[in-house]
């Protein structure tokens, strides 16, 4: 039977020397690259520009602490159970970042994608981005493509990631702050055209205010990054693994897993006592 | 019964605004702060200098990337089963982090800060770092602990952590990359000196060569920045994330987790085959 | 703000009492209960007659061990980073029981019970099996609702599941002798004739031979023990999660997973080596 | 470089035949043989007899369902966010079975066997239960190795595990019915005496009551049962994934996870309001 080779490009070793990405890690990286920029080098396997990383940095750390979470709660729950596997915590909170929270960024970096795609020109390689063709934004291009985009999604009813917010009313603050950075670093291309054209559309057909919101933002300034829809999420879960770090940290210093547990125990066993 | 409240120093919001760790994220943080100083700012609850920011991100970025460790592995057949749920695949790799591998930092880390602990003043709090008193390094001081803990774990027969290493021989590359970044950027304190100090005391007990390891610089580093210890595996965990993802989408493009499942499963069924 | 009381028919305690899901643990369930009839009490409010038990143990016991899969060498790969916390290793094995694996019994078991669904009438609610009505299975509606599912498949061009063995041919053995199990226990309805006739119907549309396999045979007899399709992958993880357990052991006694973790990493390091 | 050779004694196919330890999964095991035993076969490599499937069974459903735990919260907040990976969800659970909670019953466990294992004859091999010598119960051995344990634990400032309960009180009742189980199923050997024995030991040089607990109680029956202690938390991992995913369909029929995490956040966003 035919084998496939183990290959990797992560990283390997000398006795004297430690190759990470194709870098020298003491003499290339180390004291030179922060750990954003390392991010950017998992993602794309090549460093940033200055303006590519301040671009994607902000978008990272957009993504590291939202508070009290589902995820952060699930963090601080796990801690309490195991202290000695701090590692654990944070995988528990990490494990509950899919297809309601995190993962919606990913939804929205897949429509934009496919949408700009060029069609039946290249065959689709997994994780990886074909950029589209060279569009000309002034034109009707990406109006077309966000009324076919919010059509589709209607005849679907499906929703239309990336716009809207049940609180951040009327505008979600961290869109307009993380595109104007995009733009003001030479990122001004089709994806967040589209993702704008596709908010404007949408709030013309369902007549309401449907602003880009932090993951429609994120999503398209993730793609003109050149990250492919696939791994989008993944910047979500190294930021947020930052963060869930936080609150094991704050969780040994202000306790507050059992008291939750404490809670939600005592009121469903009243209940469950009135109910014998 | 007496209730805890819910407090958080995390983050909160109002609808126009986010609030993370006392910070307007939209005003303060985004396109101003990178990945890695919000992650000093999970841990120590303000901004780092300059040279903080540049010692912190060498050490976190010496944790991102080792390559096909077990924790990859595991990331890596976690994402072969379960594609849709990347997050958990990173999960997975994170689950593994425990006292063999990334875990020894924490213990490295323990043993330097509780020789510098100054005993019987302060009652310990979880999480917390006590500064040790200014210590005049010139003098006798550090090399007494130094004696004490390696007689210490000695007499307990227990392993020193932080000091050789099974492949880098005879120096960790990365020990005195990190030490020198430290140093140059004015962080030359207790923790480095006691971890050095051990380290040769080491070598002059056990006669044989037992340099500071990448394991023991960082545990002195994040000591010397204020780490307490039970939070030093955290600053592995984080970085380790965010290489976990970068073997997610090596995974995605070249996928070599069902080959490694393939070959370990027709090794074994041919054993147990012969064995009927 | 409306606030959802917290409830659960789990768990709840006296001093003197443990009630479980509405039995007395010590009196009720003790000594006369098997961990398979707890599983069923667990998906079910209820315990099993002796013939669903003898169905739904066969079932799960299906599911426990199938050797050195992925799941089985990410839990090995985790231990031996962290084997204090073993119950880790188990939780980094489940996290791969997706699409890939596990989950395809989730979607054979969607798939037949879409298909028996009444329409119309009751609406949906999560997690909850609407009965099919009394269908006539000597007559034509399976065979045509069998028609229609193949042909739904083959229009989106997506497989069937829960048929075809890429390994067990011509037959997966588990399918006929699960289905004689159900069969000799009274449980022989309609989801099961719909699996079998979605397998000959297949066969006859794709020529070739398609039994119905392992997967197929689950999702049909965990459908006619009425359990909804959302929690039928819920028995391959708890089935696998013990099997796992048992991998954890056999890992402390005879370790593979630092061998698997060599072989891969010299492999890539050679190539990476000759790359240079 | 020497190889270690990939060997698994849990499972290997041939196409027409599934071989699970030793057994022929579908002539042998399906249909004669309940889940409880197959994870007393995952953990000693046999079927249990009538007696000890009884004891083992008892055992492991006593931890399968504890209500609303830290762990179940964690597997609800999880499965919230990513409702299309309940495999995460019930993994995030687990990760939280650490030294607090079902990690205990190895603590009481690993006493048992340490107190009674046989001095200086045979070599300790991971994972392998050396069982005692012949220990005449009826004379003083047992009340002498009791006195041991109880000196040395508040020699070392040590909690006892396996008695006393912050809840169950005067005495848990799950403790007696197990040892009533064990004892009229024929196991009643040392290491029941000796848990026995350790609580009374405590209850007089604590001058308290301290009846054993459910955790005391599984870890000695355990123990009788052959387990070694290092997998007996393990028995708790498989019975507690029953559980969650009884919670994930809780969870998906009655949710509470959204409003557990809304709570916490209001109550930790006024807070910090009122603060700024």
């Amino acid at each position: 039977m035919q084998r496939t080779p183990i290959r990797s490009h992560s990283a390997w070793s000398e006795t004297d020397r430690i190759h990470v990405k194709g870098f020298d890690l003491c003499q290339d990286l180390l004291g030179k690259v922060s750990l954003g920029d390392m991010a950017f080098l998992e993602l794309t396997q090549r460093l940033p520009t200055k303006e590519e990383s301040t671009v994607f940095n902000a978008m990272a750390i957009t993504l590291v602490e939202h508070g009290l979470t589902p995820s952060a709660l699930a963090t601080r729950l796990t801690y309490a159970g195991a202290p000695e596997a701090m590692q654990a915590a944070v995988a528990a909170g990490l494990c509950g970042l899919g297809s309601v929270f995190v993962g919606s960024m990913e939804v929205a970096a897949k429509m934009l994608q496919e949408a700009l795609r060029p069609q039946g020109l290249e065959p689709e390689k997994p994780g990886v981005l074909i950029k589209p063709h060279n569009i000309d934004q002034s034109d009707l291009a990406i109006q077309t493509l966000a009324e076919q985009v919010v059509r589709t999604h209607r005849d679907r009813k499906a929703v239309i990631p990336g716009i809207g917010h049940h609180f951040h009313k009327p505008v979600d603050p961290r869109a307009p702050a993380l595109f104007k950075i995009a733009i003001d670093n030479g990122f001004n291309g089709p994806y967040i055209a589209l993702m704008k054209a596709v908010a404007l559309q949408a709030e013309t057909v369902y007549k309401k205010p449907l602003p880009v919101n932090a993951t429609g933002a994120i999503a398209a300034i993730a793609s003109e990054l050149g990250l492919p829809w696939k791994i989008v999420r993944g910047v979500g879960v190294m930021a947020r693994a930052i963060g869930l770090v936080g609150h094991v940290l704050e969780e040994m210093r202000q306790p507050i897993a059992r008291e939750i547990k404490t809670r939600a125990e005592e009121e469903a066993t009243e209940y469950a006592r009135n109910q014998k």
